[in-house]
């Protein structure tokens, strides 16, 4: 607590080299570094006073964590998801003796950029990693790393975490038929055995509810060209269902301008239910009706994952549970 | 390109140790690994007929760029303007060699925490780091780190490069006006010298408006809470302006909120301006006018300061130009 305390930037600074090599011989990690510039930097740290800091890079008991997205872009925007399962696993971060860390890997950048990304991946001596993407995780594994899926569908020999998106569509069906309607439609990105689609249909129907089948739209992942489907679909339908079942919060916001422009209010006209709790929905006027992931819930079974992958035991998949949130987008109906 | 290819994971299965502990040693970097180990590691690659890559970790001529944020969580939150513009140097990281990451570093969460961050973003042998936080480039600066201010005011001994904020809150106002406004309120976080508040202020009073000092409103960033002040302030109010500006576009939100359960709708009775075109605000129902803050120009001359930083030239401080987005919350009035 001296105020005199030397440091790494002071010694650099004094022999005008970068702090990275400064550090490197103090901590002896100097491979590659001429011997010449070793030899300054020791004698210049002993006449300067340089006292090395006994706290340790990290202590050895704590875990490198790091999710690994394939682009920090998409990380906290068509969902808000994955931004608060992170922030909820850094929350208990330093309980769990969790160093945490965001880092990028796009396997689809060429492998000279992958390789070199994986290395840097290494040099931070990352423990244990977390992906959605099926891709990521393909590629770190491949390079040795322990690897868990996280709502990224499941992969063999990897603990994979998912949110139990069969109940997601499911809760929302039978809220549905809670709220009085009777014929629902549904607006996806892609049908594609989505869990999600299958899981609101069966119920729905099962339930004595009715799904016309051209009532089950495909939208473009751009929001604009969503809105324009959306509103022709809607401008060229003779009889609308009284609601429709979103796959995402996100496209709820094309869902509202597109029938908005087609002249049907939201909830008086149509009534519209998303999955996974995007924030801003929340906060969106009317309010969305969505199905939450419960992303704290979903944190506490990565930190189990995490030292159960660290300590390299057999992988297991795990379906986290879903609640429904009524809010504003929703119009109870009087049979 | 060998389909037998002798990785770095397979030695260390074989050895039953980590890949980084291999890689350490194989690449040179075995301070604090065992002679004992690192024979064995040796031996074992030399056994299977590992044949080290030819691959640099990084070519020399690139430079290790890292925008440090205090929080990923808020990195893509409040505004999408971040993600936008490191999406933009990312798209241009290639052409420019760069190796781009976006690291966390919390100053408010203990020195231990703080240190050790430090110490990892000096192992990736970052060169250059951007930041818009004070604290955060306060703390790098400290640790001998060369660092760039991006939209987070202005610092001594180093470059800083802003939105021209200011000239958002004049585009705002002027806007204001060319759509009839002759009253205008303002919802603001807090004043605090706020350039985007001076801008709207003298140039729509300067212009012949009025802004009366009971409808310039302080909300919270909670949006909860922001929504049920502004409900209370609009349904309290005798005669309301026609126009708000509203500090942000994420404050839009609550504020549509708020007048609309204060029986007021937007733009027919209340137009509303924000800053910064949130992705949200755009597809929102009725999409947001707002102000850009023109994040690929941004981008373009973070590009230029880093170069400048690198070579450790003289610090400057630089505003960028921002531009009016009409969309559908301001009304055009007829006089």
């Amino acid at each position: 607590m001296s105020s005199k305390k030397i440091t790494i930037a002071d010694i650099a600074k004094k022999l005008d080299i970068s702090p990275t090599t400064v550090s490197f011989v103090l901590n002896g990690r100097d491979s590659g570094i001429s011997q010449d510039t070793k030899n300054k930097v020791l004698e210049t740290a002993k006449a300067m006073g340089y006292k090395k800091s006994f706290l340790p890079s990290i202590p050895d008991d704590w875990t490198k964590v790091a999710y690994v997205t394939s682009k920090v872009e998409y990380f906290n925007f068509y969902t808000s998801f994955f931004a608060h399962v992170y922030n909820n696993l850094q929350k208990r971060a330093q309980q769990e003796k969790f160093d945490l860390f965001l880092l990028e890997l796009n396997p689809h950048e060429g492998y000279m950029n992958c390789h070199r990304r994986i290395e840097e991946i290494r040099s931070l001596g990352i423990e244990v990693c977390l992906s959605n993407s099926k891709d990521v995780a393909a590629c770190l594994v491949a390079a040795g790393f322990k690897c868990i899926l996280a709502q990224g569908g499941s992969m063999a020999d990897c603990i994979c975490i998912y949110c139990d998106d069969y109940a997601a569509g499911r809760e929302a069906a039978l809220h549905a038929l809670e709220m009085g309607h009777k014929k629902a439609g549904m607006i996806f990105f892609s049908d594609n055995n989505n869990p999600r689609f299958k899981g609101f249909l069966e119920t729905f129907t099962a339930n004595g509810g009715t799904c016309d089948k051209k009532h089950i739209w495909f939208a473009s992942s751009n929001h604009d060209e969503a809105a324009s489907h959306i509103e022709k679909m809607a401008s060229s339908s003779e009889k609308l269902p009284s609601l429709f079942y979103c796959f995402a919060d996100n496209l709820l916001f094309p869902a509202l301008k597109g029938f908005s422009r087609a002249g049907f209010r939201t909830p008086d006209d149509i009534s519209l239910i998303g999955t996974d709790n995007l924030y801003w929905g929340s906060v969106a006027t009317p309010a969305f009706t969505t199905v939450d992931l419960c992303e704290e819930l979903f944190a506490e079974k990565l930190i189990t994952a995490i030292t159960h992958t660290k300590e390299g035991k057999v992988p297991y998949q795990l379906a986290v549970p879903v609640k429904l949130i009524p809010r504003e987008t929703v119009k109870k109906i009087k049979n």
